[in-house]
């Protein structure tokens, strides 16, 4: 293939508001174009990296013994009514009416339609195991689109649904696609680690996610170097410090003027913020909701929400702190009524802590629960952060920021149900399907792989989603020495089952070595008057720097042996 | 793979509201689902089939040299604002707004965001010509889906677009498409002609559809049996009857009580309706048109629209009739101002013709265009139909139905200029390039496929697109001589690269004969205890039911012949 077909029109800068280094390597190599915010168009260049993410992703699923299907990307709205998630995925649903103004949701992911689909093709235990998938659109109307294809409002994901009759054998058909997962990510060449993750507004049970590590990405990581534990900061487990001991005291009204904040308080009464109990107001789907949880710890969103078992979960409006009296800054839960108190276990533990009086300028020393307050509810909702002891082990947890790649979940019967998907086991009885759910998203894939595989000239490409294994560039194109050996090399290199991308164009040697390094491909070939005195063609790997001259025929035949030692090493 | 994986459900009878045989093999086979009107999700069966059709196009698409893309389904509304398709699309477009009430329309076609990105991409002559492709998701909100998967709101469409410098080279890439066209339809199975056609909302000069005749398309094509002419009916060109020859005779104002029609007033004066002058009346983009066409010819409203410039033509309200003072079953181009007269040649080249008086019961007989009336705009705007007489051989036309299968249009410079799509030539001159746009809808190619290789018992995939080469039914499972005969088959299909649907249900083996018939694979292969006796496996020819018993290795050998043969024959 001759460059000029491709279309490339490598650029020397991005523009400047791509922060990411693959948002910027995207542009530069002439890979996409944006079309809108969240939105962009593939060049033929970046579409043939996309096609090869497609083919492991497929070959992967397959291996694993999913089924691919397709499935509508309009959706009938009553379909999203049925599973309750109309209202849960708010404006991030585009929705549209048709002529008849009948109501449709363009799908930002498929649980419902796959039920539909499962729903009148499984109908006994024998169907059973099965999982399906597609390669297909979603559309999310995300708040923010970010990062080029980090997130983007249409883009193609890789969704797959399992079908079982129990736990135990949606644990085979979760392990399967978790395996698939590990070497598509493998093959891909971006480094994932797994880790435990909160099942969001998909629901269900287990989930975890394949994160790739990097400074740039937005979610937050707690990694233990002791044990290996890993999850993301919404789901992290951790074992909060040790409570002061001591026995109960009794309580103690004292003036603390103008002193508000844990810090403040904690330093003007002498004791540690752990010895303190912090209030903090929520609105849980619209119902108020006042949380205690020890002074040196912080609230965590996700967990708070599954505790309670709310949709969404938001901090009080002032208005309605007014309206129900909490003091903000001197708040604490006793005396407070009327108002559900939901307490993390580490406020419930502690003995004698410094809590609010519920009047301004006043705290309560030695403050106990079961004595002076009871919570409605206890559980579990503390934010884990840098430092707190690993659950498992007691190492210090240490943060680290990450993508996430791709996310695994075990669903159980929750769609079955609302769905309606079921089967009929050994004994005729209508069961529901226990189902599984898996996704990859291939734009933030490519975008990862970029990421993961640059450096300061351009992208590196691996092997298996190279657009092209080598590039040529030509050299004095025009001259018959050279012309005659630019055929056998290519000659050479469709012999070795090679493709190259040739750049024959006339601009100076300069600009083509740049464009080589900046489009990635793992080889260059140059053929110029100064490779044929030295006696051949000049073979450079992009990733170490290492040059050789050989023959078109080693030349080919050192390119095939690096490329199928890297393809066959990574799988 | 085995049948039971598949989840391949398949229907005694389809649903009565299937009246296509398409749509009822897809049903009865499986390899659709319904989801809503015009909206299907595809099971891994019917998946495997699309995916086939995908390959063809992509090799052929690739083999032409069009490079493949990839464009956003969702679209600024701004782009189909400057081609001015926004509103001419009408209810057609899907419409939706964005949670910052910015408004997209989701993709019908492509030519306004293809322009986008080739206005980005393209620089100069030295990147032309180039014609880029995607296989993606179209959505059109049509009136009336139909038939299965004939008429969709949401469907695959490979979609390609050229870029040239001038009209010459445009031949070419139009050549070059065309070609592709037939080997893709010839590979697939579907008989097509390319006939000529109108080029209606996508604009432009040329343009031909490939058409699969069948009787239960909606398309009528005029072919001539003489010279091979085709052409669809909004496009067709012929020779009306010769008029009456005669020199103009004087005005003759006659009594027509009650009659009304051509053929009352025909036949109550004595004449033929090729000796009348029939008036039609429309509104062009709202504006009022009196038609003035010969009696024996009906108007081509595509024709019209096309004369006028219009986008739309439609009949003329009444209120507008009256507003007019027309008097309809007598109205003639004869004293009639205020609306502009568009004559069919027809018309205008005939003597003495037998017109309206412009009052009721009153005609005209000897109307001569030129001396009692004068048309604003002659031209040809007459719908041909079977018999009328070939423009090229003068022998007379057939009509037949047929469903369109393809599209290749000559663009020219039209949306270029509309969306800038600019190079430099040799002199540095900005220049319009000049398109061409190619298109192919996959599921539709699906159900002609399905049209045109089925009999009474289902389906009889080609087999280059056969979701399996071979289906192998396996009666008495769980035998030691079935099963070793079993995996014999299996290991001798796998070396010869043969991929076979097993069933090895428990279901009787009149069943399952059934269902091989209806699912169609090429080649049949029964492992029983019945062929085993007769000393091997029972090889079955879907297309001609000749069947023999050969040992494992003979049937794969057998059948890898029957195949390749096939898709030599097919390329």
């Amino acid at each position: 293939m001759r460059i000029r077909q491709l279309l490339v029109k490598t650029l020397r800068e991005a523009p400047a508001e791509a922060e990411l280094s693959s948002h910027r390597l995207l542009l530069r190599a002439g890979l996409v174009v944006p079309l809108a915010a969240g939105l962009y168009c593939f060049t033929p260049l970046g579409w043939r990296v996309v096609r090869n993410i497609e083919r492991i992703i497929r070959e992967e699923m397959n291996r694993s013994g999913a089924q691919e299907v397709h499935l509508p990307a309009l959706h009938p709205i009553e379909l999203w009514e049925q599973s309750g998630r109309a209202a849960l995925m708010g404006q991030t649903l585009f929705r549209l009416t048709d002529r008849k103004e009948r109501e449709f949701a363009l799908g930002p992911t498929h649980e419902e339609v796959i039920s539909y689909l499962a729903s009148r093709t499984i109908q006994s235990y024998r169907d059973l195991p099965v999982t399906l998938y597609q390669i297909q659109t979603k559309f999310r109307d995300e708040p923010r689109p970010r990062g080029g294809l980090i997130r983007l409002r249409e883009f193609t994901m890789k969704d797959a649904y399992s079908f079982d009759t129990g736990w135990d054998t949606l644990d085979a058909s979760y392990d399967a696609a978790f395996a698939a997962y590990q070497r598509i990510f493998r093959r891909a060449g971006v480094p994932v680690i797994p880790v435990a993750a909160d099942s969001g507004a998909i629901g269900g049970k287990d989930s975890q996610e394949f994160v790739f590590l990097t400074e740039s990405g937005e979610d937050t990581i707690l990694l233990c170097p002791g044990c290996g534990y890993a999850a993301n900061a919404e789901k992290a487990e951790f074992v909060p410090a040790p409570a002061v001991p001591g026995e109960p005291a009794p309580v103690e009204r004292v003036h603390t003027p103008g002193r508000r904040t844990i810090a403040e308080v904690a330093e003007f009464l002498g004791v540690e913020p752990r010895q303190t109990l912090k209030a903090v107001f929520y609105k849980a789907d619209g119902r108020p909701v006042f949380v205690a949880i020890r002074g040196d710890l912080e609230v965590n969103e996700v967990k708070l929400k599954n505790a309670l078992g709310a949709r969404e979960v938001e901090p009080m409006d002032e208005a309605t702190v007014r309206e129900l009296g909490l003091v903000a800054g001197s708040a604490s839960p006793v005396g407070v009524s009327g108002i559900p108190v939901i307490a993390d276990r580490s406020a419930v533990d502690a003995t004698n802590l410094v809590g609010g009086a519920n009047e301004p300028d006043y705290h309560l020393r030695n403050v106990n629960h079961g004595r002076d307050w009871q919570a409605t509810l206890v559980a579990e909702i503390a934010l884990a952060r840098a430092g707190d002891a690993c659950r498992t082990c007691g190492q210090a947890l240490e943060t680290r920021r990450g993508i996430e790649m791709g996310h695994v979940f075990k669903l159980g019967t929750l769609y079955a149900e609302k769905m309606g998907v079921y089967y009929l086991d050994e004994y005729g009885e209508r069961r529901p399907c226990v189902m599984g759910c898996y996704g990859i998203g291939v734009e933030r894939l490519l975008a990862a792989i970029i990421e993961a595989n640059h450096d300061a000239d351009g992208i590196r490409w691996p092997w298996e989603v190279s657009p092209f294994d080598v590039h040529v560039v030509v050299i004095g194109a025009g001259d018959a020495a050279i012309d005659a050996a630019l055929s056998e090399v290519e000659q050479a290199l469709q012999e070795s089952g090679l493709e190259p991308l040739i750049d024959d164009r006339d601009d100076s040697p300069g600009i083509k070595f740049k464009d080589a390094d900046l489009l990635g491909m793992p080889m260059r070939v140059t053929v110029s008057p100064r490779s044929l005195e030295r006696g051949g063609v000049e073979v450079r790997d992009r990733a170490t720097g290492e040059t050789r001259v050989l023959s078109p025929a080693e030349a080919a035949a050192a390119i095939a042996a690096a490329r199928s030692g890297a393809i066959e090493a990574g799988r």
